[in-house]
């Protein structure tokens, strides 16, 4: 094996696997080459045996290698060697009796059902998140506030909160004061206060095809009609078909999720970020940047943000803790840009303020540094447990699947077999009590009627892996 | 004095005490007239000495009655006696630079600001909530729910608290199942979904004048047209002006405050809200009934709602813990009646769902009977308040001032005289550091520009007393 030079920034048995990762994916190290044992692995990179197994262990962990009992360590997959991308625009619909929102209602009846196996609910694994240290942190704020968070918040959100969301933009290069942020209800919240800001019923907005099927929801409600564009499934919306529509229709704001798009997986590169508000600036259209993903990236570094390219205030940038943190706590929040004032008022007469005690919980908790910490521990095991599912879904689904293949976030996207109704399968399963969100529901018109989306935010085990199991086999039997 | 007969409901010290207010509010005991000695009381009545001081000391805590030391105790306050009640609609707005958007942004910048005497926040003073007692329950919650509150909440709400909530309409007659609840991010939001549900941009809505101004405020920004009944300072909204504009136009929902409607503090009687339901039945328009103020009553029997005489499904009832419990906590909620798929769905979109962690905790502190126990002291010490602040508002303002005489709530509706502009009182009183909100923002149309409300949600003390005082004299020096 070559030798490679360690850096000082991450542990040392991280940089040996990384590396033999690597090796795996170029083709060096192939499916069912026997691996050095972890003596020799030690004596050629000059690193203790510990060193050495901890890094075979971390590539157990992602399923890349295996260990034969009294043989030692083997290739066991490659993920370049993962199925083709799902296609950008799904076949023509199945026609369908049933309703989007009755499809919605039928898939999220009841979130909170405890013996269903839900591969639809888009969120972390409770087991994932720190509840003790959270818990910690409610009781400092209820000690140490000064009406025990028993009193009205400020309608513009916590002061601490404020602050922390502040620094948190640095992580994406951003530059922004505590005034500039507005806290919300969770994100959702905060998309429909940026809709309501900068739109009136009648107007047209640009959205991702396939998007979240709340963004469609929202938006009906409000009376707006979505404008949909292509994207791709690795770099996202086509600014060409973007700057055509823009053009073309009088839009009066573009709703987008650049990092980690919900439910196909796509990161914009920053270049196309760049691009993006160039455009946006040309037109002077607005952009709602719903970042609520980008803490979840797999890989070196966080994935920056168009605000961070924003100069004249046009980006409204939307996030919270509910992917990452805490989901029933529902703290999100706003960086509006010059659309600060209207923000804070449409929030003021929405829901006053949102609620003292949460806030107060989650500025504690950045305060003290453990989101970062919890982070790092986070996207390490989404990441194992995104290659988990992936390796599942090839074995146990029929050979014709395509599949995204995500750097970030925690879903995956996959294409059946053109024939297959998604909403069929999906009551299928919930006969067997496992849950999946249908391709149908993520865009205006029914599409992606062949197209299932799958939460990888529990961590893998055996249910998992019978869940998974038992759809291969309806999906094969309906096929 | 008359003998009373004693029944087994009240404290005999109230019952005594009830007496000898009735005296005084009959003129049968008149101002400066001296009152029994404590011993000659408790013979009398034939009760214990304890009893007697008891009885005092509870009508001196109320401002009607003051010892004098080493003489007794003399009739000091007769409620009869107080002044005028303000016109049902204000003179002739004064024109205005400010628009009404500006007038609460300068009102309501700080509401968490300590160092102002604050009349403008409509809440009871949190020394007046069971902070110590909430916070057990927060606890609680922490430690006895399956993930630590962490995770998302059911949309429709925890189905804990929907029960007790459920159990909660009893006390006006209700019969509800948890089915039927919708829990909200407090009483705003649900009066937001409830007017979405119903109403599409361009409709009119019957409200108050003069109403909340979070109303029109939400109206506004839903591109609703405010259709204004005129409203009886104490019997609450004219039914035959709400019957021809039913007859007249075409308006798609009712938003009225029944009971202790914020500003004028006015209470329907039961049998105007039968007929009311009646008047909305014949013409199919839903109210929306906002019954925040509902527990918070002076008499001795909760008032009923609207929703009580509701055959049909029309009334959407929406109240929350915010002006009885924990404001900063954001628990409200909707009994739709047959718009319940369509609140339920629009509560999905707005905020996916509420908090977890808030719910739960008011789930426990109501499920253990804490709740009722709570509501029985905040109505005592409010009534005691709203008298005390009467008497200084009679004592420190201008004798040509006019007062709303609510019996319930936590507001006074003050009408000054017709030259002076509420809004110039207002920003000359935020450089003393008080704050009171203008009467300018209680209408779509600027009115009431000589009216002022204040919020006795502050226990009685020597600040209170200051800021009256000061108002006085600002009054005063712009008459």
């Amino acid at each position: 094996m070559a030798k490679i030079k360690f850096s000082s920034e991450d542990h040392i048995y991280m940089q040996v696997a990384e590396g033999i990762e690597k090796m795996i994916s170029d083709d060096v190290l192939r499916l069912g080459d026997k691996l050095p044992s972890v003596r020799v692995l030690s004596d050629e990179y000059g690193i203790s045996m510990g060193t050495a197994f901890q890094a075979y262990y971390h590539l157990e962990g992602k399923g890349l290698i295996e260990s034969r009992p009294k043989s030692g360590y083997y290739v066991r997959f490659n993920q370049r060697r993962f199925p083709a991308l799902p296609k950008t625009v799904g076949a023509f619909p199945i026609a369908s009796d049933v309703s989007i929102k009755d499809m919605i209602a039928t898939v999220y009846k009841d979130i909170t059902a405890v013996d269903v196996i839900n591969f639809a609910i888009g969120v972390p694994a409770v087991e994932l998140l720190p509840a003790a240290k959270i818990n910690k942190s409610v009781l400092h704020a209820l000690r140490h506030s000064k009406d025990h968070c028993i009193g009205y918040e400020h309608f513009q959100g916590n002061i601490e909160l404020r602050k922390q969301i502040a620094r948190l933009a640095f992580n994406w290069g951003g530059n922004i004061t505590p005034d500039e942020v507005v806290i919300t209800t969770g994100c959702m919240e905060a998309l429909v206060i940026c809709l309501r800001a900068i739109t009136k019923p009648g107007d047209m907005v640009v959205v991702e095809k396939p998007a979240y099927f709340g963004i469609y929801q929202a938006m009906e409600s409000l009376g707006l009609k979505a404008v949909e564009i292509s994207c791709d499934p690795e770099t996202g919306p086509d600014l060409d078909n973007l700057e055509k529509i823009l053009q073309q229709f009088p839009v009066k704001a573009c709703l987008l999720v650049p990092n980690f798009s919900n439910p196909i997986g796509s990161c914009m590169p920053d270049e196309n970020k760049r691009r993006l508000v160039e455009i946006i600036t040309k037109y002077n259209t607005p952009l709602i940047e719903d970042d609520i993903y980008g803490e979840l990236y797999f890989g070196k570094n966080r994935p920056r943000t168009c605000k961070y390219y924003d100069k004249k205030g046009l980006v409204m940038h939307c996030s919270s803790f509910s992917k990452s943190l805490a989901p029933g706590y529902r703290v999100g929040w706003i960086i509006p840009g010059k659309f600060l004032d209207t923000v804070k008022q449409i929030k003021m007469m929405h829901t006053l303020s949102s609620p003292t005690l949460t806030q107060a919980a989650m500025a504690h908790f950045l305060s003290i540094g453990r989101y970062e910490y919890h982070l790092k521990n986070l996207r390490k095991a989404l990441h194992t447990q995104c290659l988990k599912y992936m390796q599942g879904i090839m074995q146990y689904f029929p050979t014709d699947t395509k599949m995204s293949r995500p750097q970030g976030g925690f879903v995956l996207w996959v294409e059946l077999n053109p024939t297959l109704n998604a909403y069929k399968l999906c009551t299928e399963a919930l006969k067997h009590h496992i849950s999946i969100a249908p391709g149908q529901i993520f865009s205006a018109s029914s599409h992606y009627s062949n197209y299932v989306r799958i939460s990888y935010g529990k961590p893998w085990n055996e249910d998992v892996e019978y869940g998974l199991m038992m759809l291969g086999r309806l999906i094969k039997k309906m096929g």
